[in-house]
């Protein structure tokens, strides 16, 4: 017995009683407690929503058909990994603007064609963040990277080729599941 | 002045130093401060580090090539989102029992033939999970849905075709990050 594609039940949203601030930790995390009405007039009293900073994730390639990306370590991941250009949105700064700040600053390359790949929630519980996905092509250097907005991490920027940066994605080298979807979603974008 | 793609420079691991439990809300969720040495000698005192529980998330296809979806509501998300087959690893469990756990209670199908397209950080800086990622094909009805382990929120199951999916991923209908990797991710390897 299937289920009917045509027929669309009505599905129902859950309602926030009431918030919480549970820890206010530094500006990047917020944990509240949310007391939650079901639609069966049910109640969760302890449902733990986080707050960080929403994040832009650039998949940038060169004229000359490279793919812009850094191997780097980060804090929570094991050995080396691969990632693309990315970053926090500051405040009072749109998702776009960010992208390009991000990658400017990173690499020194801008980009006159942008495409957007999306916006998605990091976590479809708990919320977290926003994560925004951007296509920069026919990117040019314009400067070398900014030394005084290096992040934190050691990196090497690289330039992939497009079988390089397939091949490690099915490799599992980009180690966060927001850059694998960038990546993954960018290439089905310049196969179309 | 590009960098040098065969020359691997040498990245350095940052080192914990200290971890106080800043919040244990629940077993959902552990929230710890981190004391962390840079390379440079420099420590970052106030590093906060979330832990969830770990994640599976299966692209389920049929024997007729049709992939098991969820029309559904989730707190995090505005309106309606599409998302696949998934769930926590309960205690005990490996990733890909947790996997054919989730696929046979949210569906009532079962599969033979199982492949892992990787494990990822959800984020790469503050960890809060792994997120594993699994195709299962040539997946078959072997009962109804489990309806004890229905999911609290209101769900529809869909049958979509390889257009279907294609397409709904492209607009964004799977709202949460990891759903769009999986979905992407297991679309690249069929086309492989």
């Amino acid at each position: 017995m299937k289920a009917n594609n045509q027929g669309k039940i009505q599905l129902r949203k859950w309602k926030t009683l009431s918030k919480e601030t549970l820890l206010s930790a530094n500006t990047h995390l917020t944990v509240e407690n949310h007391e939650i009405l079901l639609p069966d007039g049910k109640i969760i009293p302890d449902w733990t929503w986080i707050i960080t900073p929403n994040v832009v994730i650039v998949i940038a390639v060169t004229e000359d058909q490279n793919f812009l990306c850094f191997r780097q370590t980060k804090y929570a991941i094991e050995g080396i990994t691969l990632a693309p250009v990315g970053g926090m949105i500051e405040q009072h700064e749109d998702a776009l603007s960010a992208a390009q700040r991000e990658l400017f600053e990173e690499t020194g390359y801008s980009s006159e064609e942008w495409v957007k790949l999306g916006s998605y929630v990091l976590d479809p519980n708990r919320g977290i963040a926003t994560i925004n996905l951007f296509l920069a092509t026919n990117s040019k250097q314009a400067a070398l990277p900014d030394a005084s907005q290096k992040d934190l991490e050691d990196q090497q920027l690289l330039f992939l080729s497009r079988d390089e940066i397939q091949k490690a994605l099915f490799n599992g080298e980009f180690k966060a599941i927001q850059w694998t979807a960038a990546v993954s979603l960018a290439l089905d974008y310049l196969s179309k």
